[in-house]
């Protein structure tokens, strides 16, 4: 575990997405590549966001939306700004924070860091090692680092890090971002954050894409301290969130919606367990675990080759290879159900022979 | 007309919207304060958005709506960029663009100013005079700007600057900015820029909130040479659009919509002159003119009053107080239909008795 430069980071292309892996392929191509889960959004919620069409001529009124999040949370709506998906977030917390030392622990999501290059500001990397099993020792992170960014549970290496030790990033002078875009999909939301009010400098990114299926929607929050909700809110554009996705954001904050999400994350947990048994069978791939997010990160020779194999045979993976810190050994899977994982390891079998 | 800058400024509630005085209202208030065409969007557009319903698990994918966008206008799709409604697009531009003299012309509607100032730009005014009706002198505009930002038709004072005005203050060496978020509604699009190749550093925008009804969806669009377009994405969030906002743009940028928008835009038309008709039956009111957009300026006496009056009488028009330049004897009226017209000035014979 060690920072690394830009400068002598492998030139990545961080602006690719498991939605390339997918994209004009027909419905013929089974996708493990994008972290949706697969059956959503579920038909209330269609109905939902469909009802919402009814009101389209008026300016979107966030606030509704916002206070059903904030009660979600328990937390004061002061502490809750509604994004057009966790992506506006990285680029507001970029845009809008006074920042002179940011690190981000990697691998994870490349979207934190590209939004940060893309306001100008230089970013060091702490990238976990493989051997480590890709945790986090806090004390990796630069003491004099103002702005630290970090996911859980991780995109793509699927670990949770125990919530103790994300606050212990926490300091005064200091923006602690915690990504827990798949923290909904993890049973019993255990090692989140969201309600940490006392921990300085904290900001919790939400999503309600992947449980959901919402990812056209573009829909997320922010959790923070209020100076720090009002400082990215000035630098939103009016009416960030369009009013179909606000519809949906009140709608899966109740506590019936929320657990169904509970509901979902433990038979994504089973379906992992499933895939991961089933992984096991092969003597040349290796899962990073343990794993707790709704994807799987594998390591197999020829990742590259098998990879166009598997979509030849109909399924499409995420390649690993442009997340820092991983090789072109790496592949990311989403966990689906048992059926088509079975599918899936029949072509993984045929793909390695 | 005169450059005024910030600090000699009124201090004006920049981003107060029509929106705000309508909120909570309930149904019996009849809406003359916002500029959202009445009975928006039709049904086959409604349609068409419920459709995108079905594919909200996948990530936007925008390249359709972009191509549909740029074969209307005429235009390469490298000359194109959707944003999340014109309010984002000045976001982009405020971030995005190196400027160092910015100048806004006023009164015109205040969200440009107020990104370009939360980006930490200065702003410089320059305000149109009443006794110009408005009109815009382009030497007045200081030769060394190198951004210049102006509306047309102008939001509030529905004034429709010539092309050919325009055309003088673009050069190169500058950016500028011509909002015609209301322009598809004016017959024949004419004085529209939005093919103006030709001009160095112009960026048009363009909505398609008012004519269709989408303010609650956040669509709109930027029409710039390619390396304009190329900046401003890069500053964007990525999926910046949502799906259902992506159905509608390029639903309305078909022949037929377009058709339809002209159809309505000159139906507009003649409702403004019956709305200008009926309020030359007021001495005291006087109309800004001649007036282009759906919506109409007057001056009043007492318009604060008659406002208040009006609200108890149930319809909600704009305060002109908060556009810098204008005074409190100004009111903004959208164009409704013949039927409200009448409606409203029996109300307004009532309040200014």
């Amino acid at each position: 575990m060690h920072p690394i430069s830009p400068e002598t980071a492998p030139d990545l292309d961080l602006r690719h997405h498991g939605d390339a892996e997918v994209r004009g392929l027909g419905a013929q191509l089974t996708d493990l590549a994008v972290n949706v889960r697969a059956g959503t959004p579920p038909q209330w919620l269609r109905e939902r966001i469909a009802d919402s069409l009814g009101t389209l001529a008026a300016y979107p009124d966030g606030r509704a939306a916002r206070r059903a999040v904030a009660v979600r949370h328990g937390l004061p709506e002061e502490r809750v700004l509604l994004t057009a998906g966790a992506a506006e977030a990285f680029v507001l917390l970029a845009r809008a924070l006074r920042v002179r030392r940011a690190v981000v622990v990697h691998p994870q999501f490349t979207e934190p860091e590209s939004a940060l290059r893309d306001a100008g500001h230089a970013v060091e990397r702490v990238v976990l090692d493989a051997a480590g099993g890709f945790r986090l020792d806090p004390r990796a992170v630069p003491a004099d680092a103002d702005l630290v960014v970090v996911g859980n549970p991780t995109n793509p290496t699927s670990v949770l890090h125990p919530a103790r030790d994300l606050a212990r990033l926490a300091r005064p002078g200091r923006t602690l971002v915690v990504d827990e875009a798949f923290m909904d999909a993890v049973p019993g939301e255990r090692e989140s954050l969201a309600c940490r009010t006392d921990l300085p400098g904290l900001v919790v990114l939400r999503s309600l894409t992947k449980t959901w299926g919402l990812a056209g929607l573009r829909i997320g929050y922010v959790l923070a301290a209020p100076d720090t909700v009002a400082a990215l809110e000035r630098a939103q554009p009016l009416w960030p969130v369009s009013t179909p996705a606000l519809a949906a954001a009140e709608a899966c904050s109740t506590a019936l919606a929320v657990a169904e999400a509970e509901r979902a994350a433990q038979e994504t947990a089973a379906d992992r367990t499933h895939l991961l048994a089933r992984l096991a069978e092969f003597a040349e791939v290796a899962a990073v675990g343990p794993a707790a997010a709704p994807f799987v990160l594998i390591r197999l020779p020829n990742a590259a080759a098998v990879r166009l194999r598997l979509r030849a045979l109909g399924f499409a993976v995420r390649r690993g290879d442009t997340f820092p810190g991983l090789g072109p050994e790496y592949v990311r899977l989403a966990v689906r159900d048992r059926e088509t994982t079975d599918r899936f390891i029949e072509a993984l079998k045929q793909a390695l022979s």
